[in-house]
């Protein structure tokens, strides 16, 4: 790389000043200072996220690509305690070779930035090093007034619905064609939806604050597989939850790549991971107005898969009821150690 | 590893928590939840900073000393602003191979925890993730009011007095005697000051807020080396500095050290970076009081090692006039790529 340290942090801080999201009205101090100083609205909310070369994104993608993932990540989370859109900065540690071309460096600088307009990030700070692989840190802050309704995970009661924003097993399935699985049965187009779950994953900001202020009571974003993060759920929460497979939602073209792995679709789309979808628990007598204030933000419907239930099975369990009318309980999800 | 990535993040709340360092009375909602949710005073001040193992430090080192170090750098940029201990939040991205021993990640967390005990920061977050190498990637948010001075790189007046909170090039020394460097001169008490200025860097926490309050006018922490540290408060003050080499304070040993690599003492010192003291520039007429309240708070002088000018040799030049009254433009800093 020609680029050196100061060199890359400047280019990153002068592309995101040009896209108007260096936060000229919000920041007293912006990126290129030691720290950046920022008003604040009351409370913060705050989470970090890593990507890493090789384990989150291959190495043959176009960086900007996995620069958006990596920030798409990290406003997720966000996302899933009820945040929306603006007011919000992030911060990029940014490790990478020394032999990393300079066409890719640019290349994680514009994804970055892309990615801060999409999302209406603000660039407070950035931190370049060398690394033996490209890795990508991105923490998000978000700024909020006391009265936002803001969702843990903790919320979840026995009666209420378990529903989601959106179908799951998309991401793993794409990841399976990106691996060179043959799955002759599948068309152009439901190729390109999966691969496409799989690469651009939409964090939900504009449902997350509609489903906070409709009374959800935990809510958490799909990101080690919905039978996973449910699992947080109800664990936080201290209830079970009890899913119907035959309501769960899942991408078309997924039972296709299911089948080529020799795997049955519900299993596969339920342990996937990476699918950004919010996932919530929500009193029953909220859920028709939150159905409604959703499609009127959204165009989509609540999905209700299931229900909580008061725990019996032990420690937060997450029952699966299949389409055979068994019970199981559920496969563990993601880690990224395993 | 045996401990999977929840199993480690759950030790890392957990100890945190153990030591009072999980946020109990400021945050909403703490570190497990897909985000933190925090109380604010009106301002934030936000930086992060990455260590390598490999790059910054070696694969040789304690866990618990290394993962300390990560957090002090990180502490050190906030410092750098003006913040002092308090109401400041970290938020810790981890990376770390398959194969790392669990002692090894436990070491990583009694070190974050330690250092969140010394610096008093609390917990509000975490990843980890698979990587070729540990990566330690540190995010520090600390909460101010409105009123509470801070000081940017950019503030530096023609007629300033530049000055420093403490001695430097003892982080390089010790970087060479760690790597074997044999200086048959040097006594262990020195060498082992050396080293420790090397490993175990003091983030000038209660300096920094005595200074911003006096009337420093432009701040920053000596990472990169003096020379080139200055030289960023220079070009973002539209100033240049001059600096007398024979005011600069150099730690014991230094010398002996730079003698057995064949350097000189003074540039040795000037680019060695990792000293992690405060450089500042300060209007004359506020030196005295600085010095007077810096003395009453830490013991330490203010230490007058040079001034600031008009821009007269080009975008914010380091003059340093040496012991023979000879001038030179400075030396490049350190650049974490070249």
């Amino acid at each position: 790389m020609d680029l050196g340290e100061f060199e890359l942090i400047g280019r990153i801080t002068e592309k995101a000043r040009d896209a108007g999201r260096s936060g000229a009205d919000r920041f007293e101090i912006g990126s290129g200072d030691d720290a950046a100083v920022i008003r604040s609205h009351g409370r913060i909310v705050t989470s970090v996220d890593t990507a890493v070369a090789g384990v989150h994104f291959g190495t043959d993608r176009p960086p900007a690509e996995v620069a958006r993932k990596a920030v798409a990540c990290a406003v997720s989370d966000i996302a899933a305690m009820g945040v929306g859109p603006g007011a919000t900065e992030m911060l990029v540690a940014l490790g990478a070779p020394a032999e990393t071309p300079d066409e890719y460096l640019e290349g994680l600088a514009d994804g970055i930035v892309a990615a801060a307009e999409e999302f209406e990030l603000d660039l407070a700070g950035g931190d370049v090093v060398a690394a033996p692989a490209v890795v990508i840190s991105v923490t998000v802050i978000a700024h909020l007034d006391d009265e936002t309704p803001l969702v843990a995970r903790s919320g979840a009661r026995p009666g209420d619905v378990v529903a989601v924003t959106g179908p799951v097993g998309g991401a793993a399935a794409g990841l399976a064609l990106l691996g060179g699985l043959a799955v002759p049965d599948l068309s152009d187009l439901a190729r390109d939806l999966l691969v496409t779950c799989q690469l651009r994953p939409q964090p939900q900001l504009t449902a997350a604050p509609v489903l906070a202020a409709a009374g959800a009571g935990a809510m958490i974003d799909v990101s080690d597989g919905l039978t996973a993060d449910l699992g947080h759920i109800a664990r936080c929460s201290g209830v079970d939850i009890r899913l119907d497979g035959t309501q769960v939602p899942i991408v078309p073209g997924v039972a296709e790549v299911a089948d080529a792995l020799g795997e049955a679709p519900l299993p596969f789309a339920l342990s996937g991971g990476e699918d950004y979808v919010l996932a919530l628990a929500i009193p029953p007598d909220r859920f028709a107005d939150a159905d409604t204030a959703l499609i009127a933000a959204t165009g989509f419907e609540l999905l209700a898969i299931g229900s909580a239930e008061a725990a019996g099975r032990g420690d937060g369990a997450v029952v699966i009821t299949a389409e055979d009318g068994g019970d199981a309980l559920a496969p563990p999800g993601h880690d990224h150690f395993r």
